[in-house]
This record gives structure tokens, sequence and C-alpha cells, in this order.
């Protein structure tokens, strides 16, 4: 097992080697760590920048071994890590942060809404349906129109779809493939919001400025964070934050996606047991940013601070946009990360930019 | 030969596996390229952090080869670069930056002075002395106490020793091995300060704020910076530091050490071809720093921003002084850079840790 707080020169291991793992590891190299990525895909992002890099699927007993043979401390950057591979490190004596709870909970959209509600956090109303029958009867107890996604996996607007008149829900249903599904009542909301936060192996809690989040095509184009809410949001969305983080034992960084409706009250949309999208603006926005926060809690070290020191707006370049990188360059005021992705795929995060402008005075 | 601007995906070459060239692999890959380090030790730290390492000697023409196979771009983290290797890269057509000559100039102390006096920069009073007779000629040249440094190599305060009386001229000579000196005129300095610039493939120019540094046996214990200085002290910095860029046709970034004299004038004590400890302040003290600014320049791409946004007070961890990192990591104000060196030799440099603090309202 881990002797924590993880000491540098240690190895930490990372599930993932895209954007987030190479990000994680750039975070735990500046700290002294030595980073493992595991990895199916060849000369992944994150490999690149890892003193180790294990190629095997996530759930292959060799791999996780191989894995384990150098890190006593695994975690992941996509919230479908399969249970058997954190069962399969935790036999071997691996210690995996965020927790296996926190895994089931995110994998399962109808778990996540079920467990919100369970500690008194709000979402949109919602019913679960795992055949065309059962779609149709909980379209009766959610009403028209409702959009239906399926309970597992789907990401980026993938595998969901509108339900406009309850008579189609059968045939949606069939459309998602016939596996289990949620239908959510629509959020009639003003804003999107996150909040990204921590919390220590101590219970300790480190909680960020929310971003304001707009999305393309149910891709996130945009952040600009601190987000302009009222002192009475942004406590709505810290105790949010810590009821989730405390009610799922978490150790690490989460991201939780939050509805502002017309009223001022606040629906959890969704959350991340992983570092987060909408929180990239914290590199330039904080003096330590998500990545490093991470590390932090998961090594057991003491949490840093989340104040805003810059106003951000965060923009990610999808596809072949990430060909503007000299325009960006040249702009004084823009911070360019790039992921090092070979290919420039439509829709495809191939980097971000980070607009930095002072905060202003009512803030500092 | 690269071609200019070397666009992210393409591989940079660094000769040189410490805590610099780590640094540069770590914003190098932010910017999204790749980085392939060369270097003789097994287990560098800068080779846990990038795609390719190279182990051999860096005047080896089969290691230099292997790098020239990946990287049409290379750079260094350390003056003492044979000049051999920047001669095999380059008939490799690998585009070799900054230049040899700046590497010429700032291997050999009499060099060095010597051009600085030739572009009208100020130094002490020196002379060189390559026998034991010279070296006593060469001090009633200068007068004693005089300082007597081997003009190639030594660095943190070796190779050097004071001469106190003209008569201990010979006996000094032959206890630093009989090699080239220089003597040098004592500064009768108040404070040490250095200037770190970078100067673009165009000629463009961006100068940091001055660090005011403080020295230990020989060893940069802490920097402070942006260092209180008057608008003039920071022009004539400027002034010196356009002039050496301009005068080596100069592409990175460099470091100046600078003695302040007590009546203003500012002499240059030493210039280093390569990103310098007294500017790592600039990490947390600055949007863009000094490592990926190198990165910039030598890629060709536009400089970055050199206004400071924080006051930061750097201090070197030297040896077992790293083993306070949760100490430091508990403390909100300051961020924490280890290197991942295996083993804390005494004075060995094994990270720094950057104290960040508003700036005063006379600098925003």
């Amino acid at each position: 097992m881990a002797i924590l707080p993880l000491a540098p020169g240690e190895t930490i291991g990372i599930l993932g080697g895209g954007q987030l793992g190479r990000m994680l590891a750039q975070a735990a190299a500046r700290l002294g760590f030595d980073v493992a990525i595991l990895e199916p895909a060849p000369d992944a992002p994150a490999g690149r920048v890892a003193a180790h890099t294990v190629r095997g699927a996530y759930d292959e007993p060799r791999a996780l071994e191989a894995l384990a043979a150098v890190a006593s401390l695994v975690t992941f950057e996509f919230e479908n890590v399969p249970a058997s591979a954190v069962a399969h490190l935790t036999a071997q004596d691996v210690e995996v942060a965020p927790n296996a709870r926190a895994l089931a909970v995110a994998q399962d959209r109808v778990e996540e809404k079920s467990f919100l509600n369970s500690i008194g956090v709000a979402t949109v109303a919602f019913a679960a349906a795992d055949s065309p029958e059962g779609a149709v009867a909980a379209m009766a107890q959610i009403g028209a129109p409702a959009l239906m996604k399926t309970r597992r996996e789907g990401y980026d607007g993938k595998g969901q779809r509108w339900v406009e008149h309850a008579a189609e829900a059968a045939a949606v249903f069939e459309s998602l493939g016939g596996k289990p599904v949620i239908l959510e009542a629509p959020a009639d909301f003003v804003r999107e919001l996150s909040v990204i936060a921590a919390r220590g192996r101590d219970g300790e809690l480190a909680i960020y400025p929310m971003a304001e989040n707009h999305h393309e095509n149910g891709v996130l184009r945009r952040s600009v964070a601190p987000a302009a809410v009222s002192p009475a949001l942004a406590e709505q969305a810290e105790r949010i934050a810590a009821q989730v983080l405390t009610g799922l034992d978490y150790i690490g960084v989460i991201g939780i996606e939050l509805f502002e409706l017309s009223d001022g009250r606040l629906l959890v949309n969704e959350i991340a047991p992983r570092v987060h999208n909408t929180g990239h603006w914290t590199m330039d926005g904080c003096e330590v940013d998500q990545f490093e926060q991470h590390i932090r809690a998961i090594a057991g070290w003491p949490l840093g601070p989340t104040a805003a020191i810059a106003r951000v707006e965060m923009l990610n370049l999808l596809g072949d946009e990430v060909d503007a990188w000299l325009k960006y360059a040249g702009e004084p005021e823009t911070r360019l990360h790039l992921y090092g992705k070979r290919d420039a795929k439509p829709g495809r995060k191939m980097g971000h930019v980070n607009r930095v402008s002072p905060l202003g005075p009512e803030r500092r």
C-alpha cells in the first residue's frame, strides 16, 4: 500500500493517456513524482511526458500488474474505468483514488442522480427504463419532451436524444441501441455553470470559483471564470460540492456540472470523478491548478489555494482549429496548451487556450 | 533544416538531462512539442518527462546522430557543450540554438569579458595568464587582491580562488591545476542582480524584470524579483541585455549576472547562454516563464509577455533541504518545483520554491 503522504521520487500511475492524463503527469512531475501511464493506444499524448508507459487494455490483468509493479498509487483521467481494473489493482495492494464508489456512481446516470438526491442535492426529474415499454412508461412519469440517454457511457453529447412526444419513446430507445436508459425532464436553465473541487485524505476541502460554460453540439466550447455570480449562488455551489465530496468519501478533484435555474436554484447535471475540461482555466487563473490539486489530494499532501488570480476565458481548440496555433501564440494575453495529438480529427480536443485578463477590483 | 516557425508535433532536442532540461522539456510539451534528451547519465530528470532519451556523451557522433534522427532543432541546458557537438549536429542539417558563437564566448571567461568590453558593456578589470609567470605579471597589471579563475569550466564557485598578495599568484595558479586562468579585479558591488532576456528569430527582444540574488559559498541561495530598482537602473540593464543579445546574434533565453556598484553603474559578471537559475521566479511570477520563452524563441514563435504578475522570492532547495517538501507544500503562498533527482548529495540543486506575494501597487 502506498505510504502517505507520498514522497517525491515515488511513481504515480494514471489510467488513460489523453490530454487529462498528460496534464496530470506534468503536474505530478513538477512535484517531483515519476508517472506511469496505462493506455491501450500507441503513442499516447500522456505517455510522451511520463517516465513509464504500459500499453494494454484497462481491464487486462498483465497490464495492470505491470502498472502495479512501478506505482503504489493509481488514479485515472476518465470515469469509465472498469470496476474490475480497480479491484485488480486493489488486490495487488495498490491504492486507487478516487474510490470505486465514485466511479460506480459516475458511470451510471441513474445511480448518479439517485445518489445526488439521496444526499439532498437537486437534479432534474428522471426515470429509468430498460425496455421499449419501460421507456413509454417512464415518459408517462416524466412528461414530454424528455432527454433520453444511455445509463452508461456516452460523453460530449453522444448516446442521447430528445423525445419530443411520448409516442416516440420506444423508437428512440431502440435507436440508442436498446440499452438501459435514463429519461430526464428538461432543465429550464439560464446558464450552465460548473464547480471544480477537491477533497484531501484528511477530509480537507478546496473549492475553486465557478466557471460559466458554453457548449456547442454537446461539446464544451468555452468557459469563463470566475463566473459572475452572487455570493448566495457561490455559497450554494460550495455547499453542493461539499455534500458530494463528503457523501462519496471522495479523494481527489471532481468536476460538477450545474444548471442555474431562473429562480436562482442550482441543479446538478453531471459529476465527473476526475479533473475536468471546465477546470482548465485554473492553469492560468489560479496559483495551484486542478491538476496539481488532484495530485496533492491523492498523494495525501495538503491542498493548495483555489482563489483566482486572474480572469480567464478558456477556449477549446477542436479539430483543425489547432492550426491557428501561431495566431494564438502571438496574442500577448493568450496562454496556449497543446496536447500533442497527432491527428486533428473533426471535433477532437487538440488543445485549449486561456485568455487571461485582470480580475475586477471586486474580486481581489 | 528545421522549418520555422516549428510546428507543434515536431521534436525539439535538448543536450543535457538535468533540471533545466527538465523544465525546458515540460514547457515544450505544453506547447505541443515532443522532446528528445541527450544525456550521458542514466535515469536523468529530464528524460523522465520527455518522449525520447538518447544516452551518450555530448561529443559522441553516434549519440548526436540518434538525436538528429528525431529532432531538427536542438538546444542545450548548459554552456559547456563541446563545439564539436554543435559542428556535428549542424553538419547533419540540424539547427542549433543558441549559436556556436554564444557558446564559445560563454565557455571562456577571457573571451566573454573581451566580447562584452568590445560591445561597450563594462566588466571588472581583468587579465589572462597561462603560466605561473604570466599569473604574476597579470597581478602586477590588476593589483591585489584579485580573483583567479580557470578560463574554462568551473561553476557554482568551483575552480576559483582569491589571490590576496601578488606573491601568491604562482602558487594559486598551480593549485587551480596549471590551466589558463583569468585574473579579475574585485567588484565593489552593493548588490548582485541578474536580467533574463530573450531574442527571437526576427530580432525581437523580451526582457524580464531584474532579480536580486543572494549567493552562499558560490551557489545561488535566493532570488527576489522583481528587484526593487530605479527606472534608470532597469533601463541600464535592459540596454546591456539588448547589446549582448544583438552582439551575439543570439536566439533564445540568456541569463546575465550583474554587479550593481555604489555609484549606480552595472557591471556584467557573467553571461549564461541558457535558461538560468535566477530566472526560476518567472515560473510563478510571469505569464510566460523563461522556459516557454526559450522554446518560443528557438522555435521561431513570437515571444511572450515578460511583465511580472506577482512578486516572488525564489529559494533553492540544496541537498537534504528538499526533505522539507511537506512543510513547503503546506504553505499557501509557496509553489514547489522538484526536479526528480534520486540522490540528495550535499549542495545539489534538488528543487526550488517560489514564494508568491502580490506586486506593490507601484508595479502594476
